[in-house]
């Protein structure tokens, strides 16, 4: 018997609460029933994404909801400042460059975070700057963006604020309103434990001005169009129907255990297993490690590449390498969405067992034990 | 016990074989096991598409593959020509006109088919035309276009043929490479009885070329990028990893059956439901009726968009209104993906029923007679 446990940072662990949903007839979406379960899901968003804004949902990937957040809200040549610190800022400059905007780019190095002060002295010395891009969670270095330091410099100045919150939201604290976030980016398979393949995104009265000042071209990311309609608790295209109707149930479950509740549970996770993994002489890679997922320096001689491997092929726990130049120097554990303490347990019983097979000096249980010591003053 | 059956022309009947794959666990889409998937499932496409061209999927709505079969081939102030002679037809006219085309319009009243010889005179009169967009089974007016006839005149110029077959593809023969059409855009939801959230298109070696010389910008439907993945069995971004795993069984589920087989099935199907519409004394409202889904003219007294509510509120058959102008004169069924004889026989069983509740005198039993008899000629 075949057995799987995926802690990778999206796709996440679908809980068979929702996974059984997917199994059920399909509903016309141009439906009372239809639009009733929209109407729910568009409060339940904005509950997780903590804005009194509309959420919108996009059938594509995270990633067509970055899209939409560059091409709804911008126009050719316009300047925008992007932090580049791991793959998926680079991504904001890949799309940015797609749409002939001017990029200035806040390189950081992989595994640190950006300083609100840079950001602010960027904007003052650039007037003409229309949005900042960056993200909550970069999934790539596992390192979380101090987002309200960067509001705080952002939100009285005429300019957007947008962050890419695919892997971080429901695990790393982010107070859409309060801090002042423009539009905040996210999609189904990691926090919102789905399966992939819905994008979100919400948007503020601000980012509404800037809407109508837009020319960039966009039809099925259209977001005025989709604005229209999620007044009617409706959709402009023919919505994905199953993963809608399981973010129904996704989101109960996060309401049921409250977000700060799950804050607080994932952040203890957080540390559990950076504690997990220095009990087995390996270090946090990250300066700024996230709630959402941790990223650990591979040992010397072992390329993480090979012991994600390794741990999928002979144990069938999947965790996932780096990326880009961290490929095979660090590997990363998802902790969100439906990951719960025996989901680690499990996979650090195995990349003990692992690491051991590649040669590594584990001494048995020294993690797993760490993992139990720190859970132990109590997960809510 | 509520019993519900979807005739609809989109989301069509998700059959449970297909159903209980979405409540699979999900897998990582970075690992061999969905690789060899993505593998099958890419030839599968061909077989549906009848082409050795690639097939992309995209994870979005239909429109996003529609869109993406604009942005990715054409620059701004490039000349097109698109039928436009329903719903579907005038969103490739959108879309053009989004990204800033200039549109020769071929109008033709809702429920006729465009000739192709009024195309050949265009292309003849303009000769700075670089595609023709039009539609293989017009959804909103059940209409059926001779694809064949158009491709004759189009495919040896220097320009693209591009067909929206999203409800008409599995049903509506389609020979795309025998044929030469060099874009066919379809979608999940329908013939290929999956939820919604799956676009497809295939690209010709035509295709191709025009995509080095196109201009407009795209990121998340970049198909240069999509083909690079496709070379590896891989998706540029995070796909709809539940959806596909669906696709493969759905592929099976027509591959085992055969394509031709199933176009003449739904042929016959297509036979029946009109047959069944005039012996209640009712009129198929298209002078070409497609294969995919049958539009009938609603009782003079009778709101076809009343009936259909009516029809689904009092006895659980979801079938459709018309769109625009015609959404209180004509109601559609379909016969697509899933759909089999029995399906039929209930539709019209209830619908004679819901007629009569609105006052419209039927004979009890007469169309689903009608039925019976064509099809008692003999389904494969």
């Amino acid at each position: 018997m075949e057995r799987n446990l995926l802690l990778t940072p999206g796709p996440s662990l679908v809980p068979f609460l929702i996974r059984e949903t997917q199994a059920q007839e399909i509903i016309h979406h141009r439906t009372k029933e239809f639009r009733e379960i929209l109407g729910k899901v568009n409060l339940g968003l904005k509950y997780v994404f903590c804005t009194r804004n509309p959420v919108l949902i996009l059938s594509s990937s995270g990633t067509g909801a970055m899209e939409a957040s560059v091409s709804n809200f911008l126009s050719a040549k316009d300047t925008v400042i992007i932090v580049e610190g791991g793959k998926f800022g680079e991504r904001w400059k890949e799309i940015a460059l797609k749409y002939n905007l001017e990029v200035i780019s806040y390189k950081i190095e992989w595994g640190s975070a950006p300083e609100a002060g840079y950001i602010k002295d960027l904007l003052d010395n650039h007037e003409e700057v229309k949005a900042v891009f960056t993200t909550l969670c970069e999934t790539s270095t596992a390192t979380v963006y101090d987002i309200e330091s960067i509001a705080k410099v952002t939100k009285d100045r005429d300019i957007l604020l947008v962050v890419d919150a695919i892997s971080g939201l429901g695990q790393d604290k982010l107070l859409t309103d309060e801090w002042g976030v423009d539009i905040v980016v996210s999609g189904s398979q990691k926090g919102f434990m789905l399966p992939p393949g819905l994008g979100f995104l919400s948007i503020s009265d601000k980012a509404r001005d800037f809407m109508n000042h837009s020319s960039l071209p966009r039809y099925y990311f259209d977001l005025g169009k989709a604005l229209k309609s999620y007044e009617k608790n409706d959709t402009p295209f023919t919505p994905a129907i199953s993963l809608i109707t399981g973010l129904e149930v996704a989101l109960n479950l996060i309401k049921r255990e409250g977000l700060k509740e799950r804050w607080e549970k994932f952040c203890k996770f957080a540390k559990a297993v950076r504690a997990a993994a220095k009990a087995l002489g390996l270090n946090p890679f990250s300066q700024w490690p996230s709630v959402s997922v941790t990223a650990v320096v591979s040992p010397e001689k072992i390329k993480s590449s090979e012991l994600v491997k390794h741990l999928r092929n002979k144990y069938g726990v999947s965790i996932a390498a780096g990326q880009a130049d961290f490929k095979d120097k660090i590997f990363r554990i998802a902790h969100m969405g439906a990951i719960e303490e025996q989901d680690l347990v499990v996979g650090f019983y195995f990349l003990e067992k692992a690491l051991k097979d590649l040669g590594y000096k584990v001494k048995a249980g020294v993690s797993v034990q760490k993992i139990e010591e720190i859970l132990s003053e109590g997960v809510k």
